[in-house]
């Protein structure tokens, strides 16, 4: 039965949807910390009383609008698992060039201050667990701990390298995808793995 | 003129530096988020009011403290310039891990916490850039962008591996320096970058 009650929902989905969309332009601009909600509602055009109704802390605020962007870029990264890993990786290391690139002066102002937020810290971290057991998986290094730390290693390269990217903007992206990709092959070498063919 | 001035102002730089070294301890149990002035006040056995006659916030106890810390790290990792390069890098690498070994708990409870605070980033950016720049001298390869990328990127490499060292120790510190290194001249490779004997 989709009465008024679920059209009300509905409507204030979208609202809240809308306010996360917004967020990221926001945080990106004015950075975490200046930020203040009494500037959000003045931005957004709502009330501050509404924004608290959807979001009872800037801190909570922000971390909805991470974690719609952890979300997307976890959806987009997706390996596609009829390619064999190795092709797999790198198209997904082209996704995520991809989205940072789209993304860029969001990822450059809000990925530093995201740290600020335990539970921002807890999301990335969490998206480089899988992505790294993903990765170790496919190489069959599960259980190798050599192998896992220049894996784990590796994702906080790319974001450095990323970071530097966005910074300068001084390589072609097809440079940055080949340094990423040939370091993480210099790193397992380095551990000791064998790749396979 | 040595007079009571000064013999008051070291008395009073002495307890400031006694109240850093103890902060290291207090934020790496507590974590930054967590730990109150009034919480510091109590734990170092002196008045609030003392406390914030040397340090006007928390946040500018945190600064004074991982100042402190980065100051101490910059010192310790400095290279020899009485080595070749290469060899003085990993002089430099080895006395960076014997660092985080001896501070492993403050390392890491500390360092995700540094990037709250918008001076503490500037501090971690200023280290990684000066040593950065002194490995791009020390290739030869100070106007290269794909290798300041790909050294830049290894800098976040050394944290997220170190990291992962300190949270799982099934690493030895040889291995783990034998893996940093690798993965640099890796990176360097995947770069183009040619390196000399």
């Amino acid at each position: 039965m989709v009465g008024r009650r679920a059209y009300a929902r509905l409507h204030s989905d979208e609202r809240r949807e809308q306010l996360v969309a917004r967020a990221t332009e926001l945080f990106a601009t004015h950075g975490y910390e200046e930020l203040s909600m009494s500037r959000i509602a003045r931005e957004a055009g709502i009330s501050k009383a509404l924004l608290y109704h959807y979001f009872p802390s800037k801190r909570d605020y922000f971390i909805a609008t991470l974690a719609g962007g952890a979300e997307e870029l976890r959806r987009r990264v997706e390996p596609d698992p009829g390619l064999p890993p190795a092709e797999a990786l790198g198209a997904s290391v082209e996704a995520y060039l991809a989205w940072i690139d789209e993304n860029a002066d969001a990822y450059q102002k809000l990925f530093p201050s995201a740290a600020a937020v335990p539970e921002v810290r807890e999301l990335v971290e969490g998206v480089r667990s899988a992505t790294a057991d993903r990765i170790l998986e496919g190489i069959g290094a599960t259980e190798n701990p050599r192998a896992r730390t220049a894996v784990q290693g590796w994702l906080w390269f790319m974001d450095g390298a990323c970071l530097d990217w966005i910074a300068h903007r001084d390589l072609e992206r097809s440079e940055l995808h080949g340094l990423l990709l040939g370091t993480l092959a210099g790193a397992l070498v380095a551990a000791g793995v064998t790749l396979g063919a």
